[in-house]
């Protein structure tokens, strides 16, 4: 930038820079996305279209910043690791979280008419966030399974409060009576018995999320114009629906990250 | 958010608020705008659609955020001015930045279209953020004259370059050469006698950037059938090209804060 | 400090530096000091030694920290201020806080002995310290205030219940309730009806606290054999035990701090 | 605290919590030693004297603190390791750093006499604190680690200037000259060649420093009038002068801490 006299202001910025040695995770939420889906016809409890939507930008986030080293998705708000050992922009707060919140904001706006099918954008959304550091696995491990605890239990609720609303004719404000206190086991009855839904046969993006890993393999770049497939080793971001909360998924597709 | 043994992760968040009686000051920039900018075609060295589109979006920040009393933008970066006494989420560093950012950069894809006449948007662009306090209003002035003369810099340099390269034919390396170490006197003088172009006449958006201000007063908001103007009172945004190094401006626009 | 493998771990320090523009307030305060007064016997509600012992050490951080301009002192804290535009150690947050805190205890300690009279330090006390930034000089002044009027209410209820207490013969729990929810005029009747005491003949220190300031001007720097005194031009530490919650004490002592 | 129109200047209070789950070491240093040793005829390299006050300090704040695991001094510093689950003041960085030197300050002044035999304390001193977050077992160690190399490598070069100059006659600068780039190999050397000294019989104190830590089993606290030990189960410190890179010490010690 120019110099000049009045330069000095420069020196106002306070920096913070993440601790080294712990994981980052950045996560953001849609601003009153509330509103949001009632403005734009999102399918309740679940929008199919809405979450693939978020699904292809927490991709574009993950390319663009190949130190995230996962992702978690689920309603609003998507979470992203970035690896212990990462010094992307130096681990400076506000550039770690803004170039996320920015890309995924642009990207959300960027993929709306490819995937809302029909559906006309009212108006831009916003999205918060923040970075928060877990200094060990265990911490980290606890914050994604947070999240997806989260998912599962709102998940529930949100599919047994519709359908009885939906299937069953019961008033908002009656099914929201009938839940209140009741247990996991409760709504999965209730699920059971007055609607013959199994609460297991719902789709996985709903009961899990979204989990996004970095696989690497050989892919098919090209064909030959006597039609041979060549493949190159590639690197490219796949679309879980796991369980995270279990040890397993980790000893499998993280192995190292139980040793430190 | 859901209950579970997992919640005690939420403690690692690290939540700062900004000090309070300080102006605010979140200034967004574009992410690799010199390759968005030749990927996007452009104008050089400046594009009236982009910086339209630049202000559009700041606007639509400055309404969601009665607290910016003040935005000013150049190039590919806007600086929004939030007021000392404002306790907009509370002065939470994270959420204040990542707020304006993410609309700013979804407002940035949701107006392309219709402010880049037929320019296809190639990939999202991302934007970064940063809030910076500052403690008194000479301080905060300076800070915008800081902008400001910046803007002024490099426009003088971007105008006299393009102008030897575009109209004199000359190569980008000798251009460079020539401008090398000259005073802003030197480049008037290269564009004046050897373009006939007095930088003065030049577009005030160029040479000033943008402030966007808010205007309270009388404003048509319908007219009934017979055809008479109703007129309510009302506030909206006011796009200046003006000075704000010198004072007349804040005498006039803001006699307050010369008195705090 | 010596090169090695390890000396990575010096990237974990994160030093927080100070807002510039702001002064800096530095408050410390005893830990435990209600413990602390009983176990050396101090004088209720002042002792004025242990007040004098607070003074010497306030003088002594002063004197090794000219860039703060004023101090002020009541019970078992001291506040104090540096100016806006000071550098001292690059404006970082431990380093100053830490500074002040360790000189002002070790102080305490070293004086101990010839301030307070044949009383024994039974162990070493122990404050904590905090660094506060105020942007203005009208928070700064209000902060003050702040301190003062706590020292005036404090020692107002302190008084009055001795007295009870002491002349009274009234028990502790007797006098705390007659005082619950009593206003200042009430205290002040106490004291003059029941016992003759009118508090505005109380001592100054306790009413008022200390202030510390600089004070320019020649002083006596030894006296030649014959007997005639040398001055020198000098600045040196004045302790006042005046109103600063009025803005006549800054008019007439630090002018410049209102115009800016 | 007292209640009045000036008590929002508290909210100006910025309070930094430490990140949980990490290890939290306070590192604390002597300002200007090098002077004071001079004033106070430290002997040279090193006093045993000034040494076991630094000790004497240190086990106090350690008992002030049983959150504190561990200690490491040397030379004018000291090290304090804090637990990683420790919620000491909230894990407030400012009340952390603050009272662990005030405790170290006011507590060497006052054990001075008794420690530095007939030798007056010229001024009170002053020391630094800092409190840095390590979130790994494997970053902590290291940390230690470099502290103790740090005084191997200056001890084992003051050691060998010092007995040049004062053993050898050699004058400081000639003796500074001589071990510019000399290696460790080189200085023991020296040592052991030119004056028959033996590096690894010097004292272990100065060759590893001290090595606070706590102790636990039956102590005998009284005897009966019969002369029959009592004894009950304590706790106390342990001051050590052992290796701390070696991961021996940590697996007899702190076997726990290798398994987090
Ligand atoms: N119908 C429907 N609503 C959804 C879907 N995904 C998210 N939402 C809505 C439901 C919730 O009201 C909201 C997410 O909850 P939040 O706690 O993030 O609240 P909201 O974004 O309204 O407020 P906030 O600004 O984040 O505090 O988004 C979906 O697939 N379908
Ligand atoms: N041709 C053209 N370029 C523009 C216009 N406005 C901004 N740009 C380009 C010129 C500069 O290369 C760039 C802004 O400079 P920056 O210092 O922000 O660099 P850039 O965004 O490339 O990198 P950064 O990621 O911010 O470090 O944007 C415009 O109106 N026309
Ligand atoms: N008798 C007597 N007590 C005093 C004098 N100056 C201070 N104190 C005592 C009275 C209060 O109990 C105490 C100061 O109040 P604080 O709120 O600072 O409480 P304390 O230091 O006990 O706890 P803390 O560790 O600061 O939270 O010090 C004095 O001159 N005479
Ligand atoms: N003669 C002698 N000097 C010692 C002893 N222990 C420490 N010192 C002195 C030697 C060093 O000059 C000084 C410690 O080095 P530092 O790097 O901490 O320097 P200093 O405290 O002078 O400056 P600082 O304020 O910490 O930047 O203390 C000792 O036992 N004997
Ligand atoms: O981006 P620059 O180089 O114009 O300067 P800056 O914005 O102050 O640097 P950074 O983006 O790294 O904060
Ligand atoms: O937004 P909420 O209420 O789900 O909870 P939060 O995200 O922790 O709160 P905030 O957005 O205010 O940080
Ligand atoms: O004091 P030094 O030079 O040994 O090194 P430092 O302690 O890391 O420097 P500072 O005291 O300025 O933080
Ligand atoms: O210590 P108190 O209760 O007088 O009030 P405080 O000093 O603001 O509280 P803290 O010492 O916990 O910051
Ligand atoms: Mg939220
Ligand atoms: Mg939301
Ligand atoms: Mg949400
Ligand atoms: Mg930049
Ligand atoms: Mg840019
Ligand atoms: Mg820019
Ligand atoms: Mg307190
Ligand atoms: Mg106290
Ligand atoms: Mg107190
Ligand atoms: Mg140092
Ligand atoms: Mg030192
Ligand atoms: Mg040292």
């Amino acid at each position: 930038m120019a110099c000049s006299k009045f330069e000095y202001v420069k020196k106002f910025e306070q920096d913070e820079h993440l601790l080294p040695g712990c994981y980052i995770v950045v996560r953001i939420d849609g601003r009153g996305f509330h509103r949001f889906a009632e403005k734009h016809d999102f399918q309740k409890p679940n929008d199919i279209q809405a979450l693939t939507l978020m699904n292809k930008c927490a991709i574009e986030v993950m390319k663009e910043t190949p130190d995230i080293m996962l992702a978690y998705g689920q309603s609003d708000e998507y979470s992203f690791v970035i690896s212990r050992e990462s010094i992307l922009f130096q681990r400076r707060r506000s550039k770690i979280e803004s170039m996320v919140v920015s890309q995924f904001s642009s990207a959300y706006v960027f993929h709306w008419a490819s995937t809302m099918e029909g559906r006309t954008l009212q108006y831009p959304p916003g999205f918060d966030a923040r970075a928060v550091c877990y200094p060990t696995t265990k911490t980290l491990l606890d914050y994604l399974s947070w999240r997806q605890v989260d998912c599962h239990i709102n998940n529930l609720y949100n599919t047994t409060f519709w359908t009885m609303v939906e299937k069953g004719g019961i008033s908002n404000r009656d099914a929201e009576e009938q839940l209140k206190g009741s247990l996991s086991v409760n709504k999965n009855e209730i699920l059971f018995s007055d609607y013959g839904i199994n609460y297991n046969d719902e789709p996985e993006m709903f009961k899990k999320g979204s989990v996004l890993v970095w696989e690497e393999g050989l892919k098919e770049v090209k064909r030959t114009p006597e039609g041979v497939s060549v493949r190159r080793n590639r690197r490219w971001v796949e679309v879980l629906h796991c369980d995270i909360v279990c040890i397993d998924f980790w000893v499998s597709r993280f192995p190292d990250l139980l040793q430190s």
